[in-house]
């Protein structure tokens, strides 16, 4: 089977603790993002914001090591099973879910 | 805060069984399928291939009662945590990551 991108060349990942079970984030990837994390062991994504490759703690230091990637049915996203060297989150937090929805819409900035 | 949906008006929803940590499905959600969601109790998504609400397991009886919804950092993804009543997958299975990135790849077709 191929993978299913959407029409700008990305799919989905959801990255998820290996260990822990937290889900601590969701980000997207083209086919050159995909490779590189299969080459190198370590998450790699497509940052839709700054439009370039992103491996993931390459200024952070807070890598991912892959340990597992899954592929939902339709294959249109990817599950990264991952050991994080630190928080998944710029913020500092361990995961990027460190809110509930309750709590952020009470705040009056992101 | 305010969410931040796509140009369709659209967020991504990763769901997770609450009790068990399993990452169960990603789906999209606009606004009325949240409000669906917060006033009944139960995931209710928006459909991209259908164009429609969609209440999970309103024809399967595969409902996913929420238990706690997170949002990420930056205000685009929510996660579902629930119980659900059956199977996450229109294939049976418990999970549509059922499969791994390598076992699909080996797949012929879908």
């Amino acid at each position: 089977m191929d993978l299913r991108f959407d029409h700008n060349g990305l799919i989905t990942v959801v990255v998820q603790d290996a260990e822990t079970g937290l889900v601590l984030m969701v980000a997207w990837a083209n086919e050159i993002a995909i490779q590189q994390t299969l080459d190198t062991g370590f998450a790699t994504f497509w940052s839709r914001s700054r439009k370039e490759l992103w491996r993931k703690g390459s200024t952070s230091g807070n890598t991912m090591q892959i340990t597992q990637i899954h592929v939902d049915c339709d294959a249109d996203t990817l599950l990264y099973r991952v050991r994080p060297a630190g928080p998944a989150c710029h913020t500092g937090n361990t995961t990027c879910f460190y809110r509930t929805l309750e709590e952020a819409l009470a705040e009056e900035t992101l």
